[in-house]
């Protein structure tokens, strides 16, 4: 299954993805949320397409496209999980995943645009492998009864400003929670649909030309493992976002670095997920 | 005012706190919550109880004391915020304020048990004036805006892992999530019912033993400087709560260093903000 959610900001209704248009299963759901994903949701829903007796809406293409999932209690995020991506920081490639949060108002559309945060200079961007959880996890015995609470994989815009990150004092999160800077979907997709999480090409291109182009195959830290490691330090719920780190190919990796100007307009692919596009303003 | 939470866990009551005794608010409120602090439930609250004509009936004290607000959006903390304090930690005295987040499942009573989590050699404390946002905030123009936006302050114990935050590689967040971390509370105190913010006596004992003495005047950056700082860097929201960071005498500052273990009992006290107190289990 492919979940959408469309319509004006903070009002998003619930849909799904299906032979290319949206369908509105808003008469049937509230919203893709915790409260859906920890009661089965998934399964109900998957049902209800399957039975084929529920007649779901057409959703118009004019209407925004929010992100897939409504907001979470918590977006958590993985750092320097792939090799290439931890030189190109000129970071020690990490022996244990590297964890930082992100304010979850940050989240938004894969379409909207985003803002530069007034006063920056070095916004950045980064493809990223996203996972949405479907239960409360703590203290997981093991990979396999982690990969059991992922309820699906989208594309996540870890878009980040790279002197408040780095430069101002202290822990990344200040360069990564600027208003708009977590761009999802535009679809959660269910595991069942993508044929192997651990081989999806990412790309990522700025006004057309490529910046990151990586596959998920080189990932240091898996899925399944940075679930069952990061329910040993705190409480997972269902609903959280947590996204899995960048390829290479930012731009203060490159030489000389490059960041993003209003009027730039940056586009993402992940294999089997769909494509984001957003316009810096 | 004071304002309090009571009832079981996740299930808690609004009430305040008025000569000894809790008094039950939930006929007229919901919770202390972000809709309440944004729709100015302060000054409804307080209109009230100064009419008189309302009768609020008094909680029975073995009721649970809950977290004096309810879970936030987001629990940013501020680290290294007392001079020695960033020195015990071996650290530099920031020049900008440093930013972490805290899960904010981790919100807990007052006088709840905490749980050392598994694994852990080195569970610590930290005795923390946080504050309470009663207002949406971003790009704050100056600090006067930023002290409007506050709806007031209470006692936080940032419990701690050592270990988890700064031997198991990168940013502090799993060292501090973990379930049950933030005892917060018994009330949140409105800025009119504390004489002066800046000279706040903090005190902070294990079983008994005083480990951390301290005053809010030796903080580096202040409450309306801080918000008005954060601001600059990501949207704020009303409930949220930011935490303004501990005076010196942690554990692990210690020499040799001394953690928590299962039957410790903890006592904080911030003057005119009462007094917290914890079993680890």
């Amino acid at each position: 299954m492919r979940l959408v959610r469309f319509g004006e900001k903070n009002n998003e209704k619930p849909g799904v993805w299906i032979d290319g248009v949206r369908k509105d299963c808003s008469a049937h759901f509230d919203d893709w949320n915790k409260d859906f994903f920890s009661n089965n949701g998934l399964q109900e829903l998957q049902k209800l397409l399957d039975d084929g007796n529920t007649v779901f809406p057409e959703v118009p293409s004019n209407i925004r496209w929010g992100a897939c999932v409504s907001r979470p209690n918590m977006i958590l995020c993985v750092g320097l999980n792939y090799t290439d991506h931890a030189i190109e920081a000129g970071m020690e490639i990490p022996t244990e995943p590297v964890l930082f949060m992100k304010a979850t108002n940050t989240l938004c559309g894969p379409y909207d645009n985003v803002s530069i945060p007034k006063l920056s200079q070095k916004t950045d961007w980064e493809v990223e492998l996203a996972i949405v959880l479907k239960k409360d996890l703590v203290y997981s015995n093991n990979e396999e009864e982690a990969l059991q609470a992922i309820g699906g994989y989208c594309i996540m815009h870890d878009v980040s400003e790279r002197e408040f990150q780095v430069e101002r004092g202290g822990q990344w999160v200040k360069g990564k929670s600027c208003p708009g800077f977590s761009p999802v979907g535009p679809y959660l997709v269910t595991p069942d649909a993508i044929p192997d999480v651990l081989n999806l090409n990412m790309n990522l291109t700025v006004n057309g030309e490529e910046m990151q182009n990586g596959n998920t195959k080189t990932m240091i830290f898996k899925p399944s493992f940075l679930i069952h490691y990061i329910s040993q330090f705190m409480q997972l719920e269902a609903g959280d976002i947590i996204t899995t780190g960048t390829p290479p190919g930012v731009g203060f990796g490159k030489t000389p670095a490059v960041y993003l100007r209003p009027g730039d307009e940056v586009e993402l692919t992940i294999e089997h997920l769909g494509r984001q596009k957003q316009l810096f303003v």
